[in-house]
């Protein structure tokens, strides 16, 4: 046996943006934590570090990390990936060094951390080497059904989560298809979702959500939104369920 | 102006199963409330009672609501949609009754209210008459990807939630056109999800899940599980995203 001290890594979701909807439990890993990690665009303050902030222990160390590229380069393109690999690499190797001196790391993420988030990225590099803990958060879009009252899927409903930046023909085929839907990503994708939704007939039910967990929520039917302004994490929602029984 | 008072409504998300995966607001929302509303089978304890347990204040009144229907009935059928929409009906009558003396009526529900569950059938009956808020929750899929510490959908990923229930053809073809997906209600289909997703070369990496958010939980590579037994409520994950950064 060795006496070497072996750290955790939590993954520790904290919900959608209002910090009442975060966990009890993600409230008390936080607490518990030894060094708190977030994810920033370089100049901003990590969204999910805002939503937590009221449950820091002052004075626990804290690790920010800045995405290496803000400019909305093409997602696809090499120097996008080589760039992010490299990101995530080196930062897992800090990470390893906390978790080598035995603290309890804990990253934390908007929403959930296994859907859709950077956690994830940590997460395979790390979870096979370390003791790892992911404690589930509420999604933003839970978030944004919730306050806008929608009921978004109901008995064998298939509910399809897809990006707005899919293909016009794509979308189409995909949400014909789909009893429910949510469609991520807008920003500059607006005007297309508005016309697939409209040629599949699912406009008049659909609605625009923007800050869907914040004080300044922006809701309305998309057929009655009049401009094609939106920002890239705004969401369509094409509800599945209509009263039957 | 009548002096008359307006209760209010709440749907409450408790989570997938674990208390500590309530929300804050869940949980200050409960302690408010005059009367807790859940769903339960005759004879049985509501689960989400059950994961709300303590956070129930002594002495609040309860009101469960007992489905009509505990036999396994065709779903489709007119007796089964007769008697769970007048189930549905007389529950609101009960609720609005409450809600006219001015009492906040807190309905708890496992997982998310608005994402496939009971408390949206009394949403649509309720919220256009009486102030409504929805307090979203951990869904019961988050609560058992995080425990399988399983990524599930990454970047621009469709991710598909649709019910074991469905046709082996239907299946195939949805699943062959999913980057992710959440197979629910598994019970007797999961023979037949496991051919499906042989045939699309995506067994290697589903998850088979069964109480994801309970001690009792059960997780494997469902290409491991040896027998054709699952509850009802088992789940498969097939995950969408592998390291590709």
């Amino acid at each position: 046996m060795s006496g070497r001290l072996i750290g955790r890594l939590l993954g520790i979701g904290v919900g959608p943006g209002d910090p009442e909807l975060m966990t009890l439990k993600a409230t008390r890993a936080l607490a518990a934590a030894d060094l708190v990690v977030h994810f920033a665009k370089t100049g901003c303050v990590s969204q999910a570090r805002t939503i937590a902030a009221g449950h820091l222990k002052a004075g626990t160390p804290e690790l920010p990390l800045f995405y290496p590229i803000t400019s909305e380069r093409p997602r696809n393109g090499s120097v996008y990936r080589d760039a992010m690999r490299e990101f995530y690499d080196h930062a897992a190797i800090l990470l390893a060094a906390q978790l080598d001196a035995g603290r309890a790391v804990a990253v934390i993420c908007e929403g959930d951390p296994l859907f859709y988030g950077s956690y994830m990225h940590l997460h395979v590099r790390l979870a096979p080497l370390y003791p790892t803990q992911v404690i589930a958060g509420v999604t933003g879009m839970s978030g944004c059904w919730s306050a806008a009252g929608t009921p978004i899927a109901q008995g064998d409903d298939v509910l399809m989560v897809l990006p707005a930046t899919l293909p016009e023909g794509e979308l189409e085929r995909r949400l014909t298809d789909a009893d429910a839907a949510v469609v991520m990503k807008l920003g500059r994708h607006l005007p297309k979702i508005r016309r697939v939704l409209a040629r599949v007939g699912r406009l008049e039910r659909a609605i625009y959500v923007e800050r869907g967990s914040s004080e300044a929520a922006v809701m309305l039917r998309l057929a009655d939104k009049a401009d094609d302004e939106a920002p890239y994490f705004a969401i369509v929602l094409m509800p599945g369920w209509e009263r039957r029984t």
